[in-house]
C-alpha cells in the first residue's frame, strides 16, 4: 500500500529516481511472474492429460486440430447462405445503422459535454442552462439507439438460432438421418449438446463478431475522417491505424490455442452430461446394485476432468491477457499520445495562443480517446475469431454429418469370405400391393462395421402367413428386422419386401412419445392423420379393449399428456404397442419378444385376435417356442454359428423341441 | 442522416430553434414507440403462453414465484456458508486487494495522464519523454494487476463450482438420494440441467455480484476521499450518492419480472433437451416406427417455445434498458454536471484565474467521470441481483431436496380401507448373519404415492430355498423388490431381511457402468475392492466360463474401455449380470427376467451352477415357469386382484400349470 500510494502520490520531485527504482523493480517481478507461469502453464497442461482415476472413453483427441482462416470463412459462408433470411438481412442492416447513429450520438455528446464543460469553467449560467436543456430532451434518443442495437443483436441472435435449429432439426428428422448419427456413425458424440449448446454458442458468437468488428470500423473510419479536416491532420490516426495492424498480428497469433481449448471444454461439459443423463436413465437399477459409491467415483471424475481443464484456461487466459493488455491497451495508448504529440512539437501550432492549443488538444483529445479505444476493440476482435472458428468448425462439422450418408466408412469385407461384401451392394425391391410378400434371396446377414452374422438368408413369406423366429441371443434376429426395415445396408442378394408403412415392428421396450395418451396408441400418426384415415375414438377404445388396457382410460383421458414412458408399467407399454399395430393394420408385423411383460391369457388373446380378425402377417421373435406355436405356420431358427434354417411347423414338433 | 448531422455539426446558431424542435420530436418519438412497445410487449407474453402445437408436461408453473430480498439473502448465506473454504477466501480477498491496486493505478493513470497532456499542450519534449516512461515502465504491474483480478474471479467461479458440485454429487449418490430424487419426488425435473448448468451460473453470478458490487464501491470510496480532500469539497459526491439511492431503488423494482423470466428461459432450455435426449435414448424404435416426422413436430414446438420465450425477453430487456440509460446513465451524468458546477457558479473560485479553473475542472473532471461511471454501475448491480436472486432459488431448492427426505409427501391411505396406511410405519428388521431368512409378516404392498398394488403379504424364504415369482404383468413383482431392497417405504407389517449387500438384484435389462471391462463384471466394487476381497482376473475369467462369455475376452482386454451398454448386445449384458451374481456371492439373488435374452441351455446351464456349487438362495421373476420349476421349491403366484398365493412346488404341478 505504501510503495502504491507513493506511486499515486506524484508530489515529491526530489524522490523521483527512487520512486522510479521501486515501480521498475515491481514491473521486473511481475513480467517474471507471467514468464514462470507461462512456463509452468505448459507443463501443467501436459500433467493434466495423464490424470485419471477411472477408465474414460477418450471423446477429446479427435477433430482439435485448427482450421486455417480461409477454411473458417468458407466454412462460415457455407453455413450462413442457408440460415440468413430476408428478417436477419434486416436485423443486420438494423446492426449497422444503429452503429452509425450511435457513433454520431457520442461525436454530439462529446460536443455537447465540451460546451458544458466550457460553460462551468466560465461560469456561463445561461450556456449550461441550454446546452443542459438540449442534453435533457436528447435523451430519449440516445437511449432508444443504443437499445435499438442491442434489441436489434439480440433478435438477429435468436433468429439465427431458429433457423440454424429449423434446418438442422429438420434435417436430423429426414428418413433415418437420427437412426444414422445415433447408432451407425461414431463421428457425432454429444448430439443433444450439439444441436443445443453449441448452434447457440455459434449464433451468439458469429453476432458479437459482427458487432465488435463492424462497430470499431465505423467508428474509426468516422473519426479518422472529422481528426483529419478538422484537428490533428493525416498523421495521428495513420501511426495509429499501422500500430493496429502490428499488434492484431500478435495477438492474434497468441490466442491460437484457445480453439483448441474451447473445443475440450465444450467435450468435457458434454461428458459430465452424458454421466448424470446415464445415472437418471438407469437410477432403479443402480440403486438395486448399491452404485452409488462406484457413481460418485464417475461423478467427481469427470467434475475434476472438467475443472482441471477449465483451472488451465484460465491461467492460460491470464498469460493471454497480459500480453493483450499491454500491446491492445497501453501501448496503444502510448502509440495515441505520441501521434497526438506530433502536431503540438512540431510548428503547427507553435505560434497559437497556449488558451486555444489548451482547447484543441481537448476537443481532439477525447476524440483520440475514442479512437483508442476503438483500435484496441478491433485489435480484441481477435480473441472472437477463435471461439468463432472452434464452433463454425463444429456446426459445420455436425452439418456435413448430417447431410452426408458416408458410405465410404461402411467398409468392404473380404478378408475371411470368398467373396467381398460391400454394403449397399444388395439389391432391395418393393413388393406389388396386391402380392404382397417378404423374400430373402441369398442376403448375407452383416453389420454395418461388418461383422457377419448369418452368411446366406433365404427364405420367403407370403402373406396370411405366420412364422416364429427363435434362436440363441446375439445371433441376430433383432437384426434380420433391422435389414428389412432398411436401417441397416445390405451387402448383398436381393430382398423383396413390402413398402416400410406396411411393415410394422413391436419391440421388447416400447417407445413413448412425448404427447397425448391418444397420440401413444395412434404412434407415429398425429390426431390429424387418424382423422384423415377415418378413424374416431371410440375406434380406439376397441383396440384399447383387445389389449385389455381400457382400463387407463378410468384413470386418464384421450388428452392427458404425461411422461408415458415413466407413468405407464412395462406391459402396459408392450399393450399400448400391441394397439398401435391394431391401429395401424400393417400387412407384416414383427413381434419381437413384445409379449415378454405380458401375462400369458392376454397374449393368448390377441394372438387370437390377430390371427382371426386382422389380415396381418406375424414374425414373432421368441423364446417360447411352445407356448406361440399353435398361432404360426413356419419356423425360422438361427444356430448361433451362422446358419439359420427355415422349414413348415407341424404340431408334432412340440415333442421335438 | 441529414437530421443526425445537424444534431452533430453544433455550429449553425441561427438554426438553433429549429434544431431544437427537430430534437424534441425525435425525442417525443423515441418515447411514444418505447410506450407503445411496453403495452404490446405485456399483451404479447400473454399470448405466448396459449401457444401450444402438441400437447406437453406443462413443467413451468411450478416455483416462479418471486422470493424476497430477506429470503435470497438467507438462503445464500446457508449455500456459502457450506461452499467456502480457504481457498475460496483466498481468492476473495485477492479479488478485494486487486480492486483496491487496480483503483489506485486507476487514479496514477489519471495523473500520469494529465502530465503527459500538459507536457503536450506546453510542448515540454523532456518531461513528455519521462512521464512517457513512466508509462512504460509501469505497463507490466499495470497489466499484472488487471489480470490478477481476473484470475481471480476465474479461480473463485472454478472453485466454488468445484465445491458446490462436489457436496451436491455427494449427497446426491448418498444411500438412495439419486433414486428418490429421480423416481419417487416429482419436484426436481431435470436434475442433470439443475447439477451442471444451474451450479454453474449459480457461481458465476454469485462472483460478479460480487465484483460488480465491491469495485464501485471501493472506486466510490477512494474517489470520493480524492475529491472532497483536493478539489471540488463534500457537495459534489455527497450529491452523486443521493441521486445513486433513488436510481437504485427504482430501476431495481422495474427489473423484477427478470427472475421469473430467467426461471422460464432455464426451464424452457431444459425441455429442449430433454426431447432430443428421448429421441438419442429411442433412436431404434422411431426408425422402426418411422416417427421421424412426428419428432420433428415435437422438437420445434419445443424449439419454437423456447425462441418465443427468448423474443419476448429481448424486447422487455429493450424498455428496461431503455430506462436503465436514462437513470443510470444520462440523468446520472446530468446530476454530475450540475454538481461540479457548484463550486465553479458559487464564489469559491471565482477569484481565480481561468487557466486555474480549467485546470481544477479537468483534473476533478476525470475522476467524476470515475465517479459516475461507478455510481451507474452501481446501480446497473440491480440487474445481477435478480439473476442471482433466480439461481439462489433454484439452487437453494435442489440442496434442499437432496438433503430432506419428504415424508409428507408419502400420502396416508385409508380412505378406501378399513385401517389407515401411512408410509414408514412398517418394521423393517436385519436378521442375524447366522440364520439368513426373508420374511414378510402382513406387508401391504403399496407404491409410494398410495395404489395398494397387494393388500398382505405373508411368507419366509429360509437360505437354500428358491422361489418362482409369477403373476400377470403390472401386479407388483418388481414391486415386491422395491420394499425388499428398501427402495420404497413400508407401509405396515413386518420385514424381516438381510442386510442389502447380501441381497442381489439383476434386472431384465442390466446397467453397465462407464468404466473398464473388469468394471463390469466387478460392479459396483472398484478394482481395490476386488484386490481387498482377494479376487484376481483369473477367478473373473471363471465366471465368464460359467455364463459363456469368455469370448468377450478374445476381443477385449480386462482394462478395455467402452460406452459397454452400446457395445454388448441384450443377452451379453444379461450374462455379464450373472457373472456379478458369481463376484458377489450373495445370501439372495432376485433375478427378474434376467435371462429373457439368454438361450435356453445357457439359462439351464447358469441354474445348474447356481444350485449346486454356489450357496444362495434365488427368487427368479418368470413368465416360464415349465422351464424353470425343476430348479425351484417354492412358487409365489400374484393373481393380479391383490391377492398371493405361496405354496411348495410339487413335481405334479407341470401338469396342473
Amino acid at each position: 500500500m505504501t510503495l502504491l500510494s507513493k506511486l499515486v502520490s506524484n508530489q515529491s520531485t526530489n524522490g523521483l529516481d527512487a520512486k522510479r527504482v521501486i515501480v521498475l523493480t515491481s514491473s521486473v517481478a511481475s513480467l517474471v511472474i507471467w514468464v514462470l507461469n507461462m512456463i509452468t502453464s505448459g507443463t501443467k497442461s501436459r500433467q493434466i492429460l495423464t490424470i485419471d482415476g477411472i477408465g474414460y472413453t477418450d471423446k477429446t483427441n479427435t477433430k482439435t486440430q485448427m482450421e486455417s482462416l480461409t477454411t473458417v470463412i468458407k466454412n462460415l459462408k457455407t453455413i450462413l447462405r442457408r440460415i440468413l433470411g430476408p428478417k436477419e438481412y434486416t436485423y443486420v442492416l438494423g446492426i449497422a445503422a444503429s452503429l452509425v447513429v450511435r457513433t454520431m450520438c457520442d461525436l454530439w455528446l462529446i460536443q455537447n459535454g465540451t460546451q458544458i464543460e466550457a460553460a462551468i469553467i466560465t461560469a456561463n449560467v445561461s450556456k449550461l442552462k441550454s446546452n443542459l436543456l438540449d442534453f435533457l430532451i436528447s435523451m430519449p434518443i440516445l437511449a432508444f439507439v443504443n437499445n435499438s442495437l442491442k434489441y436489434c443483436i439480440n433478435q438477429l441472435r435468436l433468429g439465427l438460432r431458429y433457423r440454424l435449429s429449423h434446418m438442422l432439426y429438420h434435417k436430423y428428422t429426414t428418413g433415418l438421418t437420427y437412426y444414422r448419427l445415433n447408432v451407425l456413425d461414431n463421428q457425432c458424440q454429444n448430439i443433444d449438446q450439439l444441436m443445443t449448446n453449441d448452434v447457440e454458442k455459434f449464433c451468439n458468437t458469429i453476432v458479437d463478431v459482427y458487432s465488435n468488428v463492424s462497430k470499431p470500423i465505423l467508428d474509426i473510419l468516422i473519426l479518422v475522417q472529422r481528426l483529419t479536416t478538422t484537428y490533428t491532420g493525416i498523421s495521428t490516426p495513420a501511426s495509429m491505424i499501422g500500430y493496429l495492424i502490428i499488434a492484431g498480428t500478435i495477438l492474434t497469433n497468441s490466442r491460437r490455442p484457445m480453439t483448441k481449448m474451447t473445443v475440450t471444454e465444450t467435450q468435457l461439459e458434454g461428458e459430465l452430461r452424458y454421466v448424470h443423463n446415464k445415472i437418471i436413465a438407469n437410477c432403479e437399477e443402480i440403486a438395486f446394485y448399491q452404485g452409488n459409491v462406484r457413481e460418485r467415483v464417475t461423478l467427481i471424475n469427470a467434475l475434476t476432468r472438467l475443472t482441471n481443464h477449465l483451472s488451465n484456461v484460465s491461467i492460460f487466459k491470464f498469460n493471454i491477457e497480459f500480453l493483450d493488455n499491454i500491446v491492445a491497451k497501453y501501448l496503444a495508448t502510448i502509440c495515441g499520445y505520441l501521434s497526438l504529440s506530433i502536431p503540438f512539437l512540431t510548428a503547427r501550432y507553435s505560434n497559437n495562443s497556449q488558451a486555444f492549443r489548451l482547447e484543441t488538444y481537448y476537443k481532439s483529445g477525447r476524440m483520440m480517446v475514442k479512437l483508442a479505444e476503438s483500435i484496441g476493440r478491433l485489435v480484441m476482435a481477435g480473441r472472437d475469431y477463435t471461439r468463432l472458428a472452434a464452433y463454425t468448425t463444429r456446426v459445420y462439422q455436425l452439418i456435413n454429418n448430417i447431410e452426408h450418408i458416408p458410405n465410404n466408412t461402411l467398409s468392404i469385407i473380404g478378408d475371411k469370405l470368398s467373396k467381398p461384401l460391400i454394403a449397399g451392394s444388395g439389391v432391395m425391391q418393393i413388393c406389388d400391393p396386391n402380392n404382397s410378400m417378404i423374400c430373402f434371396t441369398d442376403v448375407p446377414l452383416c453389420t454395418p462395421n461388418g461383422e457377419v452374422l448369418v452368411t446366406s438368408i433365404d427364405f420367403t413369406l407370403k402373406i396370411g402367413q405366420n412364422v416364429i423366429i427363435t434362436g440363441p441371443n446375439g445371433c441376430g434376429k433383432s437384426s434380420l428386422f433391422r435389414l428389412l426395415g432398411g436401417l441397416w445396408p445390405l451387402f448383398g442378394g436381393k430382398l423383396v419386401k413390402p413398402p416400410n408403412n406396411r411393415l410394422f415392428y413391436i419391440p421388447q421396450r416400447p417407445y413413448m412419445t412425448i404427447g397425448t395418451f391418444r397420440d401413444q396408441v395412434i404412434y407415429p400418426d398425429s390426431t390429424q392423420d387418424m382423422k384423415e384415415k377415418g378413424v374416431n375414438d371410440n375406434h380406439l377404445l376397441q383396440f384399447l379393449k383387445i389389449v385389455q388396457i381400457e382400463y387407463l382410460l378410468e384413470r386418464e383421458s384421450w388428452d392427458s399428456v404425461h411422461d408415458w414412458q415413466e407413468v405407464l408399467s412395462g406391459g402396459e407399454k408392450q399393450r399400448i404397442a400391441l394397439s398401435r399395430l391394431l391401429y395401424h393394420k400393417p400387412l407384416f408385423a414383427i413381434l419381437d419378444e413384445c409379449t415378454s411383460a405380458v401375462s400369458i391369457d392376454v397374449e393368448q388373446n390377441i394372438y387370437d385376435y390377430l390371427l382371426n380378425s386382422v389380415q396381418c402377417s406375424l414374425l414373432s421373435v421368441t423364446h417360447r417356442v411352445k407356448q406361440l406355436q399353435q398361432f404360426h405356420h413356419f419356423i425360422l431358427e438361427f444356430d448361433g454359428f451362422g446358419q439359420i434354417n427355415y422349414r413348415p411347423l407341424v404340431d408334432e414338433d412340440s415333442v421335438l423341441l
